[in-house]
């Protein structure tokens, strides 16, 4: 898979993570490059998220690098701004480039002081590792309790896009969730960019769940270098920019916290796609519906009663369920299936569930989440000692 | 303690449940009572639900007793308002009353068809079994996946209170949770006792929450025979069943689903009662931060990171927060505290989180939860099979 024009990569250990693993990443444009960005929702804010804010406005979209770590959220941080600010100030030097054109990211340790000085001090180095070639080693730098790294890759008609994403734990929906990168080749004003973004993660980043906690982080972002000439119609941006965070939303669901399946959620016929939408969320924030996969147990009653307290009026006489492809309800009843023959099948690392409701009801969407394991409560019950 | 007057109470094995434990009980007054009940919310109810409202209407809250079966919730099954009446209409006929003053509740398995019959059976027995003394075997037969029975005794002014309640998982404070009755012999219209019992759910069941999923059966209902011939105020009536329920919240949490500890959450500051409590109930639903109590982890970032999605506006940088009465958080920074020493506290069984906005905000909100761990999983990912 060829790599968009226009982009270098580069990853170093700079000293925030505390085992000696990359945490540190440059995803630096050529030239300055169109950019869009969708932030988290969660009203408290980690200073990098207000700074990338603050300097996307003041480039007014025109971005040359993008600097990322992992190891500390640089949030609840008595000197959050000026960390922040620091390392835009010296990743712009080091770049020879405007301040307002570096964003900054960070993931990791809520509420722990960040050192600048590490930041600075391996920056130089970072920037003379630059390389077309190193896209890999950022997707592997800006990881946490990921288990693997998540990258998408498309062509379509002459343009290049690639994506990375980190994510594993504290994913919700409703927002632009965790760290997501997408660079592009084609040619984009920044407002193209944002509207095929908002579009596109309407339909991946917030069709996601792993444990319905929303981070103080979230990041997703696209950049296009322009470098391949390429100038497509919105409606092909935002097919292509869908396809590629629909690829790593996926990702994250099949690398959540401790999960051993990956589940995906279809909810048709309901009264329109906002509403399958709320419906399929309430079943993939269920507890009991992740643990219930997670035991291979085709107990069906537990998707009913999540999708009846979504706040979407539907008559449960008309609703038919399917797991594995298998009817285990039927006008809101029980159907007649091997429970045995279902347990096997919801044994496999690929669970489906379809919750239709009869009718007219056009509205439909799809959901991914994961089982709810012990592997979870163990990650989650000691992440910082 | 004594128990209020003019109730009798029975339990039996009838076969709902495949272990041989009881599963069929009887609350009954004397004579008819006052009554008052909240239900579910969900929109997936289940035909006990349906029974239950439709005769406490026509009854116009003058009931003779509840007929409470463990082992199958009745919901989402063909047979579901059929079985739900039979049962109702043996209970009038041994008791000798008519069918609209019977309440049915059911808690148990989803989607399984339940066998009318084996209750009709049992009902005679039942009956003929009722005592004044036998509080306890109902508060043992109504149970599921609970570790322990829930009660709770009040005597105020001569008046006595006697509350029971089941309730482990699917525990979600927004309706009245589970199943739980209250017996008082105070002198209470149905009016009266529905305002109290509003009132007292609020800062009751509704500042509860073990996993946030919502069952289809929820009943919480109070009933007076006025034996005691005490009429208490609106006030104190309103108290003692406030205290009451409360004291069954609590258990509900302590009990919760493979808890090991009870947390205790407490919101002050905010601008209202409502605005606290939704900002406790997202601190006390975040998976993230129950792994952490979990893991004796004083990870407050979590605790202020699910704050801040609440919905509530409120400046981060005004936000205290204690844990076990230790400063972790200080105007929204990490405070100087010792980690070693406040994780030893989190090893405590009895957890308590304080988040205080500074400022002139007079809203405040107890709420209660334990913590998530691997039994909640193992338990849930089983229940069924």
């Amino acid at each position: 898979m060829n790599l968009p024009l226009g982009f270098r990569y580069a990853a170093t250990y700079a000293g925030l993570r505390k085992v000696a693993k990359n945490d540190l990443a440059l995803i630096a444009g050529d030239q300055a490059c169109s950019a869009a960005a969708l932030f988290t929702t969660n009203l408290v804010v980690a200073a990098p998220v207000i700074v990338a804010r603050e300097n996307l406005r003041k480039s007014r979209g025109r971005v040359r690098a993008w600097l990322i770590n992992a190891g500390n959220a640089n949030c609840a941080t008595r000197t959050g701004r000026k960390v922040a600010s620091a390392c835009v100030s010296a990743t712009a030097k080091a770049l020879g480039t405007k301040a307002n054109e570096i964003l900054p990211a960070s993931t990791g340790v809520i509420g722990v002081e960040m050192d600048a000085q590490k930041v600075v001090k391996a920056l130089p180095g970072l920037v003379s590792a630059l390389s077309p070639d190193k896209f890999d080693d950022v997707a592997q730098a800006i990881l946490t309790t990921d288990t693997r790294p998540k990258t998408a890759f498309l062509e379509t008609k002459g343009a290049r896009f690639a994506g990375l994403t980190k994510g594993s734990g504290m994913i919700h929906p409703n927002l632009a969730t965790t760290l997501g990168f997408v660079m592009t080749d084609a040619v984009a004003s920044p407002i193209d960019l944002r509207e095929a973004l908002r579009s596109a993660v309407e339909r991946s980043f917030h069709r996601l769940s792993v444990d319905g906690d929303m981070s103080t982080n979230d990041t997703v972002s696209v950049m296009a270098s322009g470098a391949s000439g390429v100038k497509l119609s919105a409606q092909a941006l935002k097919a292509a920019l869908t396809e590629v965070l629909q690829s790593l939303a996926m990702q994250i669901a099949r690398d959540g916290e401790g999960a051993r399946k990956f589940v995906t959620i279809d909810v048709e016929g309901a009264a329109s796609e906002a509403a399958a939408e709320r419906v399929a969320r309430a079943i993939a924030n269920s507890p009991l519906v992740k643990t219930a996969i997670g035991g291979a147990d085709p107990n069906w009653g537990r998707v009913i009663a999540a999708a009846g307290y979504a706040g979407v009026r539907f008559d449960p006489a008309k609703v038919d369920i399917d797991m594995q492809q298998v009817a285990v309800c039927r006008g809101g009843f029980a159907a007649d299936f091997s429970e045995a023959d279902l347990t096997k099948k919801l044994g496999e690392p690929e669970c489906h569930i379809r919750f239709t409701i009869r009718g007219k009801g056009r509205g439909r969407a799809r959901f991914w989440t994961c089982d709810l394991t012990e592997g979870y409560i163990q990650i989650n019950g000691s992440y910082r000692t």
